[in-house]
């Protein structure tokens, strides 16, 4: 008998793409030697999307009530019974499948507070249909850090290929520079050294953008943030012992060379890093939130409604979640 | 004898790479078959750079007041005599460096507006240099809409892989949001359009992207600018028959299958098309400025002061500027 973690997956929103990844890793015979993988959702939901999808759904399924004094080395889900069939249309945005999607992620964190699961994997919400519900989050990120009392936390999207952090997410461009502040950069770039440390296991090389143009090109574009905000940030961090590039022109920051001799790069805004991560890794990059009292990772991709229900989703970014998952459950927090 | 477009370079700024990679340009027999390229600069600084950067040089020297009289169909420097090899240390920032480029620059524009040539290929100017050189100019795009009367123009980044244009470009990012207008956004789609089809010769299909994170995801981010301002401009566009798709979420736009089924980006702001070109088509990204009465195609890299007169620079960008400046002049403007 062997002993592996158990990793509490959401089930994502019911009306998007999330129920089918998940039975796609149920059946995934590979990654349950590495884990044991618990989806946390409605087995109704499942159960209809097999159907529709056509994808296999033989995992057990376990009351809500029955877990987790139920142990189980097999990938299972845990029936919640949120929400019925008749009340959704897949596909669409629904105020309660925002809801539904809301209170499978809080339950996982309960879960993963009470060290029930060793992590949490997340498949997508959707902010839009959440919003309806009445569910003021913009999304996993900000409900995790609320949830478990972060007293600092920041998204991360890691791939082999590249890897950004960020000081500032889901907010619009316009408010940006306001929330720039040299305390929250330097927040940041600990909490990306420490997560990457855990992650490569040793001293990580980063690189800080700058948030205009040529990063402000000493001070031709934009308010001098750099030279205010950013630059006196690195300096402290400096200081402390990190080992720290820039700001970088956001252009050329990622550079084919330079995305190789930098472990991540911590960005001022949401595009400056989802660009270049979606860009290069579409497929394999890994959401993840650092600072927090519990480990979880996500999918990089949303509800992707178009498609829902089809069969047609591919599940790598899931089981990359679940592997940078296991990987630091592995190592500790 | 064959008849061949006869293309101004514009040297660059002296302490910078521009005169090595117009040195290799020169010595390119196969670029030579095409066109002949004619070099705006200083023959002092050319033989000084060959020598410091072990490149070969022995294209034919013209005296400024020879040319155009001089008919050549081989590769040739046109010496304008602005800088003497004492006043500056190639490498480094300097006022009369950023002068001399601008010079290059602006004759470069006389000839062309002349009909002496057929289109003009820029070497990279140092914004820093100019500035200290009292050039208000933040870029060539500036310089040559300015020189050119241009009542409308905007810059668009070509290669193979992705190409972008911009509504905004050298200005700081938090400036941005007040410059977005309806009418500027269908200026840039009409100009990308028409330089679209006379590259592709056919009817080009164009993406916009958003401003704000996700496109607004329909106002829960940002000012609601999509809403406001850019999806009205994409409306105008499409009842003149444009085909386009937007706004597109910014961090999505650029996944590969979106790549290959769009023929060019409109992007809000510099970075926001400058880094997934960077990242993607680095070495064979093409500056060219749209709406102009002159054909003007420009390296997509910096003076790279770093490695400047060392022989390290890569002249691929030029090179690929050149050929597309050859494409354009050849179906005409």
């Amino acid at each position: 008998m062997t002993t592996k973690p158990v990793l509490a997956i959401t089930m994502g929103d019911p009306a998007g793409v999330g129920p089918e990844v998940c039975l796609q890793l149920l059946a995934n015979a590979e990654l349950a030697k590495s884990c044991t993988p618990v989806v946390f959702g409605d087995a109704e939901v499942m159960r209809a999307c097999a159907k529709q999808a056509a994808l296999p759904f033989s995992a057990p399924i376990i009351a809500a009530n029955d877990w987790p004094t139920t142990s189980t080395q097999e990938p299972s889900v845990v029936d919640l019974g949120i929400i019925r069939l008749d009340e959704f249309k897949p596909g669409t945005i629904n105020a309660v499948t925002g809801r539904a999607g809301y209170t499978y992620v809080n339950r996982a964190i309960d879960a993963a507070l009470a060290r029930q699961v060793a992590a949490v994997s997340t498949a997508p919400l959707n902010k839009e249909a959440m919003s309806l519900g009445g569910i003021k989050f913009p999304g996993h990120t900000e409900i995790f850090a609320a949830r478990t009392n972060a007293a600092r936390s920041c998204m991360m999207q890691y791939s082999e290929e590249i890897t950004c952090s960020f000081v500032t997410v889901h907010v619009g461009y316009a408010e940006v520079p306001s929330l720039l502040t040299q305390e929250r950069i330097l927040d940041v770039i600990e909490l990306t050294a420490a997560g990457l440390e855990r992650i490569r296991r040793r001293k990580p090389k980063l690189a800080v953008c700058g948030l205009n143009p040529h990063a402000g090109e000493h001070g031709l574009f934009g308010n001098r943030e750099e030279e205010r905000i950013i630059i006196p940030a690195i300096e402290v961090a400096r200081t402390r012992g990190h080992d720290i590039e820039g700001p970088l022109p956001p252009d050329t920051a990622f550079l084919p060379w330079k995305r190789k001799s930098k472990d991540a790069f911590v960005c001022m805004y949401h595009d400056q890093g989802h660009i270049p991560v979606k860009a290069l890794a579409f497929d394999s990059a890994v959401n993840t939130t650092l600072g927090l009292p519990i480990i979880r990772t996500s999918v990089d991709h949303g509800t992707a409604l178009d498609i829902a229900w089809q069969g047609k989703a591919r599940p790598d970014s899931l089981y990359c979640a679940v592997r940078l998952a296991v990987q630091l459950a592995k190592y500790g927090r």
